[in-house]
């Protein structure tokens, strides 16, 4: 990758970080996503399950519809999505079917990631990168985790 | 599994092909779903990919929301998913968070279903049930495919 390209993912992966900050705030699993196309971010989104009691309600999922949204079409060619965490399964199998072009990741998620449980799930022609800020997007996960324990009464 | 059991399950998934066959009607692939509970259905969908430009609308994903919204809560505990062809990973991922107790399906999907591609994205504790009128989900595919190829121009 060019020094740009490094650039732009890192600039676009903060971008997904701040979502994943909103998410924070709400008491959301810190998880943020945005879609980039032609250089340009067309949905922003944060997990929201806990807020709309909805287990698909992850970013990747709705950064998905929306991106699809503004497109005017179900398959995301040509973008990439950014994503703090590591996709899981499901999401993993949504951007299978989007056919996305590239996905980046920043943190990995080793027990719950897409890439131990359905490594096979994405398209063969998606390109992915991880490790992009991964120590901020995993340092959100880890303060948020940390909070739960500390808050628990026993 | 009793004959009441085998009969509630084929009465079920016969819902389920009902909401395939509406997906079928409006040209999209007839997949159905339900979700039952206390041997009730508290939720009813069907694909709607191609409608609403959406990779995630398939039928089990729409299930999924709609019987979290009844229940007010996001586990779908002590609830069995009925749904015309198996789920593909995607779904199969979701219905893992959802720790959905019971899955039954009808058609196997021996291409993209998630026994092939992700078989441990589901919760380790739920029950998956395979086969109940099989044939009559299959068919349903089946005409779709050979009238979509139908009226291919060349």
């Amino acid at each position: 990758m060019t020094a740009t390209a490094i650039l732009n993912d890192e600039s676009f992966m903060r971008q997904a970080i701040n979502e994943a900050k909103y998410a924070y705030e709400k008491d959301e699993v810190p998880i943020g996503a945005v879609v980039v196309c032609q250089n340009r971010i067309i949905a922003r989104a944060h997990n929201l399950t806990e807020t709309l009691n909805d287990v698909t309600a992850h970013a990747e999922m709705q950064a998905i519809t929306a991106a699809a949204n503004v497109l005017g079409g179900k398959y995301l060619i040509d973008c990439t999505l950014y994503v703090t965490v590591e996709p899981c399964p499901m999401c993993a199998g949504a951007l299978g079917w989007s056919q996305i072009t590239r996905i980046v990741y920043g943190a990995a998620d080793h027990k719950k990631g897409y890439s131990m449980i359905s490594p096979k799930s994405l398209h063969p022609k998606t390109t992915i990168v991880s490790g992009v800020l991964e120590k901020e997007c995993a340092q959100l996960m880890q303060d948020f985790f940390k909070s739960k324990r500390d808050r628990r009464p026993f």
